[in-house]
């Protein structure tokens, strides 16, 4: 083979944009609708499938019993045990968010299922409003996952606000970023020209400088009177997206082609350039510094 | 005073989107271009004027003498004591980047000059590309400024590709970011549909993420066959642009009427967030690492 000549190993991602709904009563319409357009995803071929974030239990609990009650083990609990036959029967990877119970705390974290079954699980670093009523802030960094298909790190929602956390997956090698949102409300103008919200300006940056793939997932629709913005996308390691933002708004499955491989060459360079290692982290010390610390991180 | 109502210190930013040419022959016709923008922009009430990199020189030198022929010392050299006479002609702040010479070191650099002289600089951290043939890597970290007006960093073109850089720069409480640009090629496309480039997108994320005003002055035109993008933009501290981008390669001067103490409240806030106070710097050690180290930085 020639040496320059890349190998290709391509991959469908596929991610689901649609409208879950809070209410323990809901909960096995969410999963099941969930699982329908996994289902027309995996009958288009895709071999990755991202869904939103919170995707069998909808947003907005009302009281701390409420959101304990839509809460289940991982990977023991039925949502994490119906997501993982599919993926098994389908033999795909799956990302999904999901409302976790650990003894007497709850986490907002997302699961990765692949062909042979649970491969890990993130728990939301950075929490959002009331989500820290009801939450715990994740406690396991970042992690990063190997697979046949490449290394596969996820991040929720708020997370992207915060460009340490799509750096640090980058800088774990990545070679996707399963992004799992309920992005709401942003300062207005809710969407610029071409439909894009804030979180895709986000999402498009953290891609463009980390070389990454960035398949993110957000929900639709109205859950007890709060709005979610859609938006989802999927961003080539350029950054510019190859899937997504025309009507924001809708259910909709997105679709891409793409080879997770292309992450570990060099994004942008040249003779004397390479994005990553062009990063003078011999000047980043102030990184860390400069933060109010608080005994419990809230 | 009502508490809960705001005093206002308003000012007016001015970007300069101009086309400096290299060559030692058009050194005096580009600072008085320069400067004839600024007039201009000092007529229309501009307090705070910022030029893009490489003001007065142009960009593309073909050889180490020449870089060096280009370069002055900073504040002693002729345009930076001809930016400083202007400065206190008008009584206002200007930022402009310029071929700084130290001993046999040369500095990709900007300079901040106010009403009463010369303030301080910035040597341009990450160089891109044939400038580091000419050019040392900035050695004085990223310095901000403390003026009667507010806080005022800078950044230099390439730097923003670093989401370390207005980071730090915000953490050390930058009211706004001065970004001196000769933004050229990145991955295609190089506008989007909005006539925005992927500098733009980076501007505004970067802008979003730390709560501060960007004014981003990108050259225009031609020099010895490199294209230059444009695409200067002011953002508020939501990141959203309020002046710029269409129009992005003509020579212009854009406007904004701000006040730089809107970047000291919560951006992002409810009664259990605010965007700043959220880091979780206590998860963020992995920013420093697996990265390759060399001796001297590249």
């Amino acid at each position: 083979m020639d040496m320059d000549e890349n190998p290709v190993s391509p991959i469908k991602v596929a991610v689901l944009q649609f409208d879950p709904q809070v209410g323990t009563e809901n909960r096995e319409r969410n999963l099941r609708h969930g699982l329908s357009l996994a289902q027309e995803a995996v009958n288009h071929g895709a071999n990755l499938i991202v869904m939103p974030e919170l995707a069998n239990t909808g947003y907005l609990f009302t009281h701390r019993n409420e959101a304990f009650d839509h809460s289940e083990e991982i990977p023991n609990g039925p949502s994490t045990q119906v997501w993982q036959a599919f993926a098994q029967k389908n033999s795909i990877y799956l990302v999904a968010g999901i409302s976790e119970r650990d003894g007497f705390k709850l986490y907002d974290s997302s699961v990765l299922i692949g062909p042979d079954g649970f491969i890990g699980k993130y728990r939301k670093t950075h929490l959002w409003n009331l989500e820290k009523l009801w939450f715990s802030p994740g406690d396991m960094g970042y992690p990063v996952f190997e697979t046949p298909i490449g290394r596969i790190g996820m991040m929720i929602c708020w997370d992207v606000w915060f460009p340490e956390v799509p750096r640090i997956l980058a800088q774990q090698g990545a070679d996707i970023i399963c992004s799992v949102n309920n992005w709401v409300w942003t300062p207005p103008p809710l969407f610029d020209e071409s439909g894009k919200c804030m979180a895709s300006y986000l999402t498009i940056t953290a891609s463009h400088v980390n070389n990454v793939y960035i398949a993110a997932a957000n929900r639709v629709g109205v859950d007890r009177g709060e709005r979610f913005l859609g938006c989802s996308l999927i961003t080539g390691t350029n950054g510019w997206p190859i899937a997504g933002v025309a009507d924001s708004e809708k259910e909709m499955i997105l679709y891409a082609d793409i080879d997770l491989m292309n992450s570990r060459g060099a994004p942008i360079w040249n003779k004397h350039n390479d994005l990553i290692r062009d990063r003078r982290t011999d000047t980043y010390d102030q990184m860390l510094g400069y933060t109010q610390h608080t005994p419990y991180p809230r």
